[in-house]
Order: structure tokens, then C-alpha cells, then sequence
């Protein structure tokens, strides 16, 4: 297997977590997003989609899009398992997931991508170039915030994401969480769960990639 | 187990497609989102997202979001499978499930909640009021219009979106594609491959929900 990574970017890192948190060994090449490599030919023949992360497997097949890529890694290397035991709580993980990435990632994503000047052009992932949006930088620091509302109140009610067991769910949370400080948007002083939460989390030996 | 629906949205139409082709049968409730009935406190009491589709398992267990609902119930009742055999296969689906949730299904959820005007103030689902941003209906057309001419290349190789068999990613396109059709952006007369797909899976029996 091969591991198409970028060292600066949020989603590989969560991948790379994953990764870590299973103790998987793995080629990994890093592409220079700095530098728009994502963008170039070669780049582009291993993902249309001019994303990172990639994961190829032996037999050629590439996958992308982090939950695909994770849930592959969790089949073909089911310890410790990280997307849920049984029925009930694998939909609860993966419903906890989706939202993440729906209200948490996606917001602090449109902050930074509508914001940054080295992304004039570069509003959206992917092979099409679309012009910063200035609405949406205001409309993703209350959406961030109103989700952190949201994950506060939940974290009064369970020790991880989903009940007492890390999975992706709360690697796509560290990642948001990360992301969002990395931009100056931090978690508010009187969010004690949220706080609690991101101390037990960001010390993990798996945290720390 | 009860199924909270609303038969004019998109997303709840995807497990509507899917409960039907497993044949599943169960108790749906309707939602009146044209009367904003899903911001009321009896709603927001199921589901503080303001969000059609809920599953609600017999253990009380409340499930949203479109992707984590149709895990349960792939597990639940296994045949036919709907979201691919084997471990490759299976990350594949959800690959391609998430291409189309995030490039299709976003740029014409964009479109039109920005362009309606029964969204003023509602641009985006859930419980906070966000303004329609004008630039997104023009963005949203193009986005789709990419995703549009992606997909009518990737199905000159497949007869479905994964290979030879159908699964939630044709269900998430077919709806994509109905929805876009509802809002007055259709498929291309030149895009041949789209076309031919679209003819063999909008005639399905579990299509006519």
C-alpha cells in the first residue's frame, strides 16, 4: 500500500491518525500542496479529484475521501477497531462523523479557504478554480461557533464522541478542533467538555502526527 | 422501528430508495418541512439538527443522516447488499457515495437554497437561520455542471457507478439528478453515459418513491 499524505493539510492528517492509531507501517508520499503539486499531471493521473489523502492498494485500486480510505483500514486491520462494534453504535459513529464533517470541518474550511490570501481562486478542493466568497468567511466562524455550542453540550454526556470509546469520530473532531485554533478560532474558556474532551484526545501517542 | 420522512426533500427520498429496494417495511411519519415543522420544539425534541431523515430504533435510539441510517439498515437486513461486498468494493461505494454527496448533491443544495425564495434566511438546513449568499446560486450551477461532466466520463466504464452492481451511490446520483431536473438544470443531450444510467435506474420499482 501506498499513503499519498500532506504534512500541513487537515484531512490526511486524519488518515494519518487513524494510521498511527492502529500501528499500520506503510509507504507514504508526501505531496507539496504548497506548491500546488495536487494540481500538476502526475499528480493528477493518481487522483482526478487533485486531493490528498490517497490511499493505492496493492492491486492498483486507489481510494479516496478520508471515511472511504478509514473504512477500508478498518476492515483489513480490525484492531483496535475505530469506526464502532456492532450495528447500533457503528451508525452512531458514523452519524457523529457526518456531522463533524458537515457542520465542524466544513465551516472552519470555508473560514480559512474564503479568507486566506493564498487560496484567492482557490475557494474549493479539486481540478476547478473558484473565486473566494467574502460572505462565507463570516458565515463559517458562526457556523464553527454554533457547532461548538453543539459539541459542548454533548460532551456533558459522554466521555468520547460516541459513548466511552475513541474512534474517527473523534479524530475528525481533534482535527476540526486543531484546524480551527491553527486559525485562531478557539475553543471559549467556559466550554469545560469541549476542554476536558480536547485534553484527553490531543495527548494520545496517535494525536501526535 | 419508525422512520420520520418528508416526501418533497431530497435527503429523506434516498432512504425512502433504499428502504424500498430491501423491501423493509415500517412505521413513516411525515414531516411538513414547507411549515418549518422540523424547527418546532416537538421535532427538535427527536432531532435537535432539524433534519429529515430519523430512523428511531425500537430501543430509542434516534439515527440521522442519510449515509449512517442506511449502514443500520444494510446491516440490519442484509439483502440485497446496497453498499457493496468485500472490503474493496464496500470503500469503493462509499468513495464514490461521498464524491457524489459532496460535489453533486452540495452544488445543487447550494443552488437552490440560495436561490429559492421560500429559503430567505434558511441557506442552510438545521437549527440557525443563515442569509442566502447570491454568489452560491452561480457556483452551485457550475459546481454541478463539473460534477455533471466527471460522472458522464466515469460511467463510460461502468455500467453503475461501483462496476456491475447497484448501490447507494446510484440511489445519492439518481436523487441528485432528479433534484437538479426539479430545479431546472438537466442533463446535457451530449452526455450519452449519464443518460444511458439514468434511464436504468430511474425505472426501478424502488425508484417511484
Amino acid at each position: 500500500m501506498k499513503f499519498y499524505d500532506c504534512k500541513t493539510a487537515p484531512s490526511p492528517r486524519r488518515v494519518r491518525i487513524f494510521i498511527a492509531e492502529k500501528n499500520i507501517e506503510l509507504e507514504t508520499i508526501e505531496i507539496d500542496l504548497a506548491n500546488r503539486e495536487q494540481l500538476g499531471a502526475a499528480f493528477k493521473a493518481i487522483n482526478p479529484d487533485c486531493t490528498v489523502p490517497v490511499l493505492e492498494l496493492d492491486d492498483g485500486t486507489r481510494l479516496t475521501e478520508v471515511f472511504a480510505i478509514c473504512q477500508y483500514l478498518d476492515d483489513a486491520f480490525p484492531e483496535p477497531p475505530l469506526m464502532g462494534t456492532g450495528d447500533v453504535e457503528r451508525a452512531l459513529v458514523t452519524m457523529w462523523n457526518t456531522k463533524i464533517e458537515h457542520q465542524g470541518l466544513a465551516a472552519i474550511g470555508d473560514y480559512f479557504r474564503n479568507l486566506a490570501k493564498g487560496m484567492k481562486g482557490r475557494a474549493l478542493t479539486g481540478p476547478d478554480d473558484y473565486e473566494q466568497i467574502p460572505e462565507l468567511v463570516d458565515r463559517g466562524r458562526r457556523r464553527l461557533k454554533n457547532f461548538m455550542v453543539k459539541m459542548e453540550r454533548h460532551l456533558n454526556e459522554c466521555e468520547y464522541v460516541v459513548g466511552d470509546v475513541f474512534t474517527i469520530a473523534d479524530i475528525s473532531l481533534l482535527v476540526a478542533i486543531d484546524f480551527a485554533a491553527w486559525s485562531k478560532l478557539t475553543i471559549a474558556d467556559e466550554m469545560v467538555n469541549l476542554r476536558r474532551w480536547y485534553e484527553l484526545v490531543s495527548l494520545r501517542s496517535g494525536a501526535q502526527v
